[in-house]
């Protein structure tokens, strides 16, 4: 089958043909369990950039680039190709979305439904993914789709979608009536996060963006208040919550001084959520004490929680805003998405 | 000042005139926290039929009639008309509406936020209430109005409003997208807890009422699907969720047989929410146990849940629909609430 | 293999040898995730004598008696003595316990850790059990044990342990130091829960149970205060919590009235637990609405809680009361159990 | 009355007599609510030595020394001495425990039982404290004790007690059988959170110290195993998990490097609990994300969690190591707790 493939690391995003467009072999079926998917849509990730410049090195591939080369793509949907013997849940032709963790099951972890803190491998990040003709993964991973739903509309959900819902979802257990919520960043995370807190909860939504063309998505996406992040954007926050800041703070940028800025504009008792990364958070301990601060870390979602997001897309009540690219043209979707010209969610298809 | 006492007990509710308008005296302020509210509107609930026909007797007025005369209304809005020496909260002239029962705030209950179960007297149950033209309470009591609401409007969200916000959050609490909640009952609490629902969850909202015109009601305030209580209620619910029932439902009636056909719409796993009284409820041990079904007990609301419903008013997010009688004219919304005319809720104004 | 079968229901428990000792075929190896268990212990519940009696037919045998003839036993440990070729999570020879519930690992509510809410078999309820030399299972039912623990001292854990742990600790979420909570019942289930309360919550234990060899029991495993049901339980509970009743009551006999008079006991906003079942529960609404109490149905528990009490047991913080039969003398177990002559837990051994 | 004041800072604690023994007016009741306590005892907190060196200034001080001269002293019990005449909760003579906060009753912090977070005063902080004769606070603050505690032996559970029994109360809602809660420092809150957590839960609780002296002093409150804090203390605590960490993590610190190791110790989707202060927490974003961390800041506890706590003292299940000074001798007190001398509590007699 065709698939892109990373060959070397490129720590500063310098070259422009990150990825090796080739001919590989097709995966075959080896364990009872086993799932081969046709891929309809992969979705383009900023963490993928964060792979490519080797961010995940020293967690991922720690002994000397013996991961390398893998096919990238950890945002996948497509139809099921071939099933193992004892697969039950899913039969050939299904649509499917796939979960990002290939979870064993039987750990405490997965038992209580915290899939994504089992040990077991992240396909397009450990492992071959989905920027190809084909996927194998495993029954576990599989999430049918409702007749509404096309592959290719939905991939980016199964990463970028389950991590916004799962920060969000998180928020919408305290945040009542009259609190307030702010999301930092509108971009292809925080556009769905914000649909999530509308369906979700009754609280006031507050975005933060630097992008007027985010911050007129975020509008379209049922934002109640936005805040152009101007170098004010703290301020204007805590205006708009009578001095006292939100409730919650959702940061999907987690770098050039969100983290910062995320916390000052957190109310006392309040939480300040971190879903995008790069940089350090420095926080002196007696601010957290004083106002009772909690900072909340968020890592992707569970394989329940991707079927509580399918149930939202299902019923419209969240909209993907994707840029088609061919798989052919995969390192053209990265450099775009690098350069910041993507509002929403780039998608690779056939 | 002129007000509407009730005098005697009807115990089958077959007198027309259950109500007399009568001139009493001016309520004062004695203590430093006292606060006396000109009433704008009187909300009338079907808890004021159950007080006339003395449902209420054995917990409120337990010595033989102790209690009368008082005045009855117990869901108060207006303005401040006079404060004790010690009140800062709130002053002369503001728009508030009042909770319906008078706590202390130094009993554990209080301490904790839950107002409703600390000892204390509910006006218009167990004390003289707003049937009248100015109210004696507390400090305590008092919820100020945002500038969008006025008193008319607003008042049977303190009793109604507040009943049916509350059993709403506990279900929004857990209820999850793809989940379905049922309303059972779309008349004064119900039209307001779908709203509320609808607000606060993206649950599906399944509304069962044997009424066209409640169910009208309901289609209007957001309800996702309609069933009409003509005895095969349970199995269109059934049908509607996989046949497995709701994860949680919301009995606004308790009574003529609601209770076990809510039950039996109830998910294994899931919650009964009872906010309606009249009927017992029957079940087996063994099917509660086998199903791991809960049954909830719900009771008015905490002064933050009134704060809480304001905010969600002051939004648009929740509408009441409303009747207006004149305070003189309190016996003829009473006869038409209990003669099942009034879709919605009816205010006496003065 | 040796085994107890039973051949035919009971419905007064008239008869004197309900099980039939038979030789019947060796349990073999048929999917990728079986696994063989050597019994080395089987709990005796009093479930089983509801099997007996017919309780659970309308459940279990809806169709004219198609389960029987079926080997009984829903509560085994032992050792593993064949796996599957995919079988990861132990090894032949490992001691364990197992859950009753075979789940499949693939629907919502075992994705979401709620086990024994997903469908499946029941060994000992719909399948064959464990009062056998051999039970086939899958690894998903299987618990390793620590080395401390011996099967056939911990097998009445994987029901009666689990149940009683389960509602236990459902009460012990809720329940802060100087608040009550009510264990009605200290027989097999209720002598276990007494010490996970004591072990996982600060609150004080009132025992309460009408057989003085029982409430000895509950002294020993740590009981506050003990009451004698001997018609004036109610007001011993009132009179031992100021008047208020419990914050929890824990009911685990739910027949003979203990419902009306555990609902008594119960606090306003507090839970009422029912694990034990055999009569109905009748409680007017208007009860249940003004005191805002709520009924918890309780099922069993999830393979992570039966991993959670292992490690109560592991700890020494719960110990077993037992009592041990041999396999052969399972009619006798029985009997005895139904005269209640079994303070504890009866155990059949190998 | 006499009295111990602070007239200024001393920034780098070089001084020794930091406290002027004065006399000073008696307090007065001026609002219907007053309450005045005379002092059995008054806790001696490292947060007086923080006052003492300008710590708090920015937070209670921040007008060039406004605030001085006052009375220190925030962990305060007694006897009442005089209630103003709308008092209710207590009366002249009864033994009371005194919350740190005077809260107003009426926002929406108070009534959500967050009373910490009202706005209000803290004696000892920001306004007289308890280093004196007397104190006159609210009814508000007013904790009855038992009758088997004596204020003196309770005073520093006021404020240390209750910031460390929020902190573990907040940690044992999680906590399961088979789980680990990490106490770091084992000093006057620590060895009170010990013996909580060892009260409301089931979890190991490792203590890791870098004196033998309050090791020791951990063992005798129940600590399950010791981690001596001598460079090595996190690989320590992971040999003790299994090579994951804790669950939960309290740091009862926050100085010298234990926010570091602290979040080292905290396994994948656990809890950093922050309550001691001193140092900035450097983290850097995608460990928080990886591991879906939480990191958590505790401010004192409510009046509720303080009735809580003495119903613990109430039963022993928590005793104060105290170390009694004369009020004449607070400087002495303060330069031993400055000097690493005081294993457990100061606290000043009259």
């Amino acid at each position: 089958m065709k698939a892109q493939v990373l060959k070397k690391y490129d720590d500063h995003l310098t070259a422009s043909n990150w990825l090796s467009y080739e001919d590989v072999p097709d995966p075959t079926i080896t364990k009872a369990n086993d799932v081969i998917v046709r891929i309809g849509g992969a979705g383009v990730c900023r963490t993928d950039l964060h792979i490519i410049e080797g961010v995940w090195r020293p967690h991922m591939d720690p002994n000397a680039d013996q991961l390398l080369p893998f096919i990238m793509g950890h945002e996948n949907a497509g139809w099921v190709e071939a099933v193992g013997k004892e697969v039950e849940n899913v039969k050939v032709g299904d649509p499917v979305i796939v979960h990002p963790k290939i979870s064993g099951g039987t750990c405490l972890a997965c038992r209580r439904g915290m899939d994504m803190h089992a040990p077991g491998k992240f396909p397009g990040l450990d492992c071959n993914g989905g920027y190809a003709e084909f996927l194998c993964t495993s029954d576990r991973n599989i999430v049918p789709l409702p007749k509404t739903l096309a592959p290719k509309d939905v991939a980016p959900y199964s990463d970028a979608g389950l991590t916004a819902y799962r920060a969000v979802k998180k928020a919408t257990r305290h945040l009542l009536p009259g609190e307030t919520c702010v999301v930092i960043g509108a971009g292809g995370l925080g556009h769905i996060g914000i649909q999530c807190l509308k369906a979700m909860c009754a609280a006031d939504v507050v975005v933060v963006d630097k992008s007027d063309a985010s911050l007129e998505l975020a509008r379209k996406m049922g934002a109640d208040h936005l805040v152009k992040a101007d170098g004010n954007e703290v301020e204007a926050v805590l205006q708009l919550t009578g001095g006292n800041g939100a409730e919650a703070v959702i940061d999907f940028v987690g770098e050039k001084g969100t983290t910062k800025k995320g916390l000052a504009m957190t109310r006392g008792a309040g939480s300040y959520y971190v879903v995008g990364y790069g940089e350090d958070i420095v926080v002196p301990t007696v601010d957290l004490v004083i106002a009772e601060k909690s900072i909340v870390g968020n890592l992707v979602g569970t394989w329940a929680e991707l079927v509580e997001l399918m149930a939202l897309a299902d019923r419209g009540l969240v909209n993907l805003a994707t840029v088609e690219y061919r798989l052919a043209d995969a390192n053209q979707a990265l450099q775009d998405l690098n350069a910041g010209k993507i509002h929403g969610r780039a998608v690779l298809i056939p």
